[in-house]
């Protein structure tokens, strides 16, 4: 069944309905979705975390198959039903990582899967498959695009000691910087002094700098307070606003710099933005657009087209058609 | 003996000659020295870290024991013949800290024992005791002072989430986000790509990547890379020079602010600088010396007067005999 046929109408039809599988994994859950050829969700699945590099390539291989099969039970449809499948995950922009999740997933018995990044089905679904790009920040950030000609780009995706510029990290490492410089009188007074006693626990800055470097500290767990900076900002904070202002900039040059290296700049294009961070609105958004705007007056800003796990099964669609479409 | 006596001349003197410990303990070594009354260093010795929050505050008891056991030796003195010891240590920040390994040494048997911080006795060491600044600039960085009205006064010290500005592992970082933004074209090319390779090892950013998230990378082998970035800096490479230029204005910044909380605007004194940064020389210096200057025109850069170890005997000598003097 091509991709333009009209929806089935006889039993006969419908036992050719096509069953496609999208699967969204990152470091805190995962999300399965399976739609059929008309993209429709006929059934959806939940499980926990499925970024190899965060929980080893077992258990999240364990967590992609538990996603499937939940939402191959929501479907009341058997796995073999399942004409392709699409996993975008997390912590797989190596390729051998990619392909060491393509191996542990091939028991599942889905003769066409793929496993790709989350910036690769995020991109998808920002721009429905077409020109444009796409701005990821959430614990960390990305950008990717693609141009008329199918080429890609991507810049970021450096993870909090190297890059990340512009997420939920890099703003709340930005914000303790900023408490540490006011509590020393090295910088100017901010709220985010008490924002951040309350969110990091303690009541002066030896118990503060005891809860940062604390061994169970984690990047998510420092990336949370970056809500915290958004509140703080929100509420007028100069220092919080100039954070999220630079963070907005930071964002402007990832998406300036992909346009470019695409020869996009006289294109008309969805600059999409996907991630936590994007709370924030205006406050990041405006910073973000005007940088967009020195460099691609016709690109404009987005929500993305749709989630990224429909995105997915989308792509496996086009993953099993597209070679036949172009021979 | 007072301070002030002239050298002992007969065998009766020789007999109340007192002996003084200092101890410099740090992230990868213990250094202990004893010194007569005379500041003359009569034995040393070396042992393994004792940073209490890197190794435990057993296994650093056990390397200060070591390393003044040896120094004993050397001097060919009991530990009994000690009259005052002072233990300065990375780490002990937090009085509770210094409390623990306080209690942890008391099986030592040497009455007057105390415990401070290695950024105290870096700043007795720097001035000789007496009014100035030092700023310290290693894997991470602090600036203390005192003026002469005996008030003290410091910032940094925050550790490399939350600051640490201008320290070796700040500025290594610093160099790994602008080798990540040469990568994607996101900011200028630099030669410190190619260093960051040798360096960490890999061919690719995934390789480079892996490498610097790997579970083994430690805050002391990112800011080792610190020195190489200095070395591509003194090649004219136009990146890493501004980097540096922004660690010695960070560092400047938190002498200007000890300065301006100790009210010293207006007097003449020494702003020491301590730490394996400083081997960038004016590079670094000279951004230090304009941000002193602007704020405290008759202050002097300069190096330390002497080594930690020497100072923190002399500073337990001014502890068993300041309270006498004092009365």
């Amino acid at each position: 069944m091509g991709p333009d046929s009209a929806p089935p109408q006889t039993a006969e039809e419908m036992a050719k309905v096509e069953f496609f599988l999208g699967v969204d994994g990152g470091g805190t859950k995962t999300q399965a979705v399976i739609t059929d050829s008309f993209y429709r969700v006929v059934g959806e699945g939940l499980a926990g975390p499925s970024n190899p590099l965060r929980v080893g390539v077992e258990r999240a291989a364990a967590a992609i198959r538990e996603a499937i099969d939940r939402a191959c039970q929501a479907a009341s449809i058997d796995r073999g039903k399942i004409a392709a499948a699409e996993i975008g995950l997390a912590g797989v922009r190596r390729k051998d990582w990619r392909e060491r999740m393509r191996a542990a997933l091939s028991d599942l018995g889905i003769d066409t899967l793929e496993v790709v990044t989350d910036a690769d089905i995020a991109l998808f679904g920002a721009t429905d498959g077409g020109p444009g790009v796409v701005v990821i920040a959430g614990t960390g950030s990305i950008c990717c695009g693609r141009n008329a000609h199918g080429r890609r780009a991507c810049t970021g995706g450096w993870g909090p000691v190297a890059g990340d510029e512009g997420s939920g990290s890099w703003i709340a490492r930005r914000a303790l910087q900023a408490v540490a410089q006011a509590t020393d009188e090295r910088g100017p007074q901010t709220a985010l002094v008490q924002a951040a006693y309350a969110y990091f626990g303690g009541e002066t800055p030896d118990e503060l700098s005891t809860a940062i470097y604390a061994p169970e500290m984690t990047n998510e767990r420092i990336a949370g307070f970056a809500r915290h900076v958004i509140n703080v900002a929100r509420e007028g904070d100069q220092v919080a606003r100039a954070i999220l202002a630079e963070a907005g900039r930071e964002l402007g040059t990832a998406a300036a710099t992909v346009i470019r290296r695409l020869h996009m700049q006289h294109e008309a294009f969805p600059v999409a933005y996907v991630g936590g961070v994007f709370v924030a609105g205006e406050l990041l958004l405006e910073p973000l657009r005007k940088a967009v705007a020195r460099i691609a007056p016709k690109a404009y800003l987005t929500q993305p087209a749709m989630a990224p796990a429909i995105a997915a099964a989308r792509m496996a669609r086009e993953h099993l058609y597209a070679p036949a479409l172009a021979s």
